[in-house]
């Protein structure tokens, strides 16, 4: 059972804009290289196909506060905790961290996002379905002190 | 005064994603093609330079909530409203409705953003400064019948 | 028949990057809004769907020579034309031009793509197959005098 | 000095398109992570900031042939080796290549980038300038060998 991760990676010069900052909404891509990084820890396939059906991960909501600025050639920690696992759907929260050269990391940004499982219909509709076994018998809900944990990891 | 204002765009292929439908994080980006039309229609400048320092308007938060998908192809409008005028930074509501063929409109998405005016200053730090008159005297905050609006625009 | 055709964009900021101009990865996402608005103006759907199989336009060759550079906020006008109408693909020629305040233009870039009609197999593969009637009889061949002329469009 | 560097990356999500496959535009940004990553191993900084001037590396012209798709989850190596090393410029060659879950490798992308050393003047125009020493100094040109190898590195 896993109930949270962090991934790494570097902030690239396509991902910053003019005010030579990355792009906040790059933030929001950030999050989902953590929630990959998060199911293959656990063992599940994010897109699964059934015969004539992709079943995937649509975002209900999607949130972030920026606290601090990220650069071109920073390098991030992407924090994923289960916040909440729901009949069809799990809330994530999201911790983004600069590491800065002297070893210390310095919070970017907190998110919350809700991603619904669901299936993509023969009439191209989608519809929202029950998350599988298994998916529940692999992840589980992260303890409080985890999700209000102050110090960076 | 401008409270309010309305983009119209089409659906690109790269904005697409392996689900067919828009990646989520594009919908920040519609936001931003409206509030730079925002801006344009009240006569601001969103980007003002003054010598040796670039003045631009990060962002402190932004959400949104995803109710309908959007497609290659698709035309959207985005509506942008003042929810609310600070001292140091500006509340936008965005709404953006999927424009049908048969001439509905269809809520695709609802999100907020918080913007901060903000100077770079000489040793790399960002700086939030006061709203000039300049925005002050051109856009006012939005009365709560359109924020609460029911009926696409 | 159609072999040309001009499209007119903003830049926006999200296309920027820290240098303060147009990332150039975007010039190829500019020649394909122009590929998608001279498809509509000859009548044919760029993406066509047969039960169970996906029929796109995968791009063989992409390429861009770029002249001038593109800053936010600018308006361009992206010129497509129909260099060679081959059995399974298209060579189009682009060149992007930047809306100048006194109404001149400036060429910003000129690229080609080669593009490829594909359908997706049952197993997964790519396959080329020629291009139908559907589309023949409705798109030809630039002639040398639009590939070479030299005023912007 | 150094020719050539060999850098890795996943496939994201965001990098796919309605195709299921990656967008062609994204394989010009893997170009430049390893073009980063070549920098760094070479010990140059990519962007050096000489008071009041931002000097860069501007695209003369890009180009990429398309040999394999890639699709999300993939990792991929990007090869970059110096092609021409001139006055004002480099020529870079990149080879793209899939790792296969049997760690075979496959081409999935053959490119070239001229890339132009350039300082922005005060009046905000750009200027090409000579490649100084301590870039000279720490790279050089790929031998044939090196540039024309078939094997996948």
């Amino acid at each position: 059972m896993v109930c949270e991760h962090t991934s790494t990676r570097r902030i690239e010069f396509s991902e910053t804009d003019m005010a030579g900052l990355v792009h906040f909404s790059n933030f929001f891509r950030y999050m989902e290289t953590a929630e990959r990084d998060f199911f293959e820890a656990a063992g599940i396939d994010l897109i699964n196909s059934k015969p004539g059906e992709l079943v995937g991960w649509p975002r209900a909501r999607a949130e972030c506060k920026f606290s601090a600025p990220l650069r071109f050639g920073d390098t991030i920690n992407i924090h994923i905790a289960v916040k909440a696992l729901k009949d069809r759907s799990i809330d994530y929260q999201f911790r983004i961290y600069r590491c800065n050269p002297d070893g210390s990391l310095t919070q970017a940004g907190k998110g919350h996002m809700t991603t619904v499982l669901t299936e993509l219909t023969s009439n191209g509709k989608l519809r929202s379905i029950p998350l599988p076994e298994s998916v529940r018998s692999k992840i589980n809900e992260a303890p409080a002190v985890v999700l209000a944990r102050r110090e960076p990891v």
